[in-house]
């Protein structure tokens, strides 16, 4: 397995493999790698001649309150992983290599970039569009893998790709859980003891709501109510938003059709959370 | 020489071409063609296997006020051009086909979009760095050729290219001017015989600030004030604006000094024309 540090021997890796016609997956990450991670890896490793995964807690996507500077970082840890699971090429860029002094072009998408988490965090999709943009023309991936646990970067990630003509496939693959049901996230680490175990409220939520529209609810603001009084019940979670939208659009919908994202966000202490659930209604 | 309409068609063509080895010069233009154009034309012809002209009259770039609907369109005459030069593929996409229902992402860049032209065409630079974003994914050229005319445009196609790591190589060739100086347009078909007299005097106030810096003027309200003096000349010229800034970065400068670009634009009757010269101060 390589460490690719320079965004020139990346782009050259990148570009020989695919004249040799090599097929290259690639999976985007902040680094901290769980579980859901490794199920990106995995489902690439089986799809692709190539596998490179890229670390970089990209700065643009952080608010300037948010935990950039603490954001989890373990290298070797990382790197042990990807080892294992047969990646062939870390993607570990400098700051200073993906944002050079004079960088100011940016990559925005409208509406999709306002709504759900855009609320709590003004910027992000920007930072995250932008960098995602630059990384697949480093790396000109075939196929590039993201987790369901962020539903609305897929969504806009999806939407970037058809818009600007990106020659890339995105696959979304389903939310890995811990056995209470807490979505695997590296912010977890953050949580306490007793926040951990408050945390299972949220998947207990979405469960409950799953539960009403299988049996027949079909109004979004009832579900919701119901949402929040099983969520509410834990003292130390603060609910930011509960959504639920148009599972392809984020359309926020006025009664349950078709395939619906229900998705929340909470905060936990200082630590901010979010989750979701893909219905057909 | 073959005309693609549809995107499939064009990038299927072009990752072949790729594959094939093949190296691609690509000359987006709004068609309207132009000696300037074909001056671009030429040169990729010389440099590549294959040259793509796209031809499309950008709806985003133009401004709610503007002449998106006259804009001169005639591409019988163009493709004519294009045989005869030598072209092998004329893009000619479809706005349904570039802007598609559900049309979210926009590429911008930050400060270059903000000045000179920008003031007068609100998200112009916007639309133009989404557009060749996207036709440079779709055409996939190791050269892209653009004109010295348009100086803010190039300049914020070699940011976008930079900052998004597109792998392509910018070129930027010299404005090619009538007998009398006026630069080439498609816009000037839009002059009556007397404003085309009168645009002559653009090319005489540019001429002259470069003989005052070539005799050592370093002041640019200076020189900006003795061009004011001619072009105030021809009544019909109403100027937009006039500035000295650095050619590379577009900064404003207090003092001459290293490659600076003297910009303007002026309207005559209904129509806005842009000119400039690059000067070693």
């Amino acid at each position: 397995m390589k460490i690719i540090r320079l965004i020139k021997e990346m782009s050259n890796f990148s570009c020989l493999s695919r004249q040799k016609g090599k097929t290259i997956g690639f999976i985007p990450t902040m680094g901290a790698l769980h579980a859901g991670h490794l199920s990106l890896i995995r489902c690439a490793r089986k799809e692709n001649d190539l596998v490179v995964v890229s670390i970089f807690v990209n700065p643009s996507q952080f608010g300037p309150k948010e935990d950039f500077k603490k954001y989890p970082r373990n290298l070797k840890k990382d790197a042990d992983l990807c080892k294992n699971e047969g990646v062939d090429v870390i993607f570990y860029p400098l700051v200073t290599g993906i944002y050079p002094a004079g960088f100011k072009t940016y990559v925005e998408v409208k509406e999709l970039s306002d709504m759900l988490c855009a609320k709590s965090r003004p910027g992000h999709f920007k930072g995250v569009a932008t960098v995602v943009t630059k990384l697949f023309n480093i790396v000109l991936p075939d196929t590039a893998y993201f987790g369901q646990k962020d539903a609305q970067q897929a969504v806009i990630i999806k939407r970037v790709v058809m818009d600007l003509n990106l020659a890339v496939r995105i696959k979304v693959m389903p939310i890995i859980r811990e056995k209470d049901g807490l979505a695997m996230s590296s912010r977890n680490a953050y949580l306490d003891k007793k926040e951990r175990k408050s945390a299972a409220v949220l998947y207990m939520g979405l469960k409950k709501a799953e539960g009403l529209i299988k049996k027949g609810a079909v109004n979004p603001q009832y579900i919701i109510r119901r949402m929040k009084n099983i969520i509410e019940k834990e003292r130390a979670v603060k609910i930011d938003y509960i959504s639920i939208v148009d599972a392809e659009d984020l359309r926020p919908l006025k009664r349950i059709k078709g395939k619906i994202l229900l998705a929340l966000a909470v905060r936990i202490g200082k630590v901010r959370l979010i989750d979701n659930l893909i219905i057909n209604g």
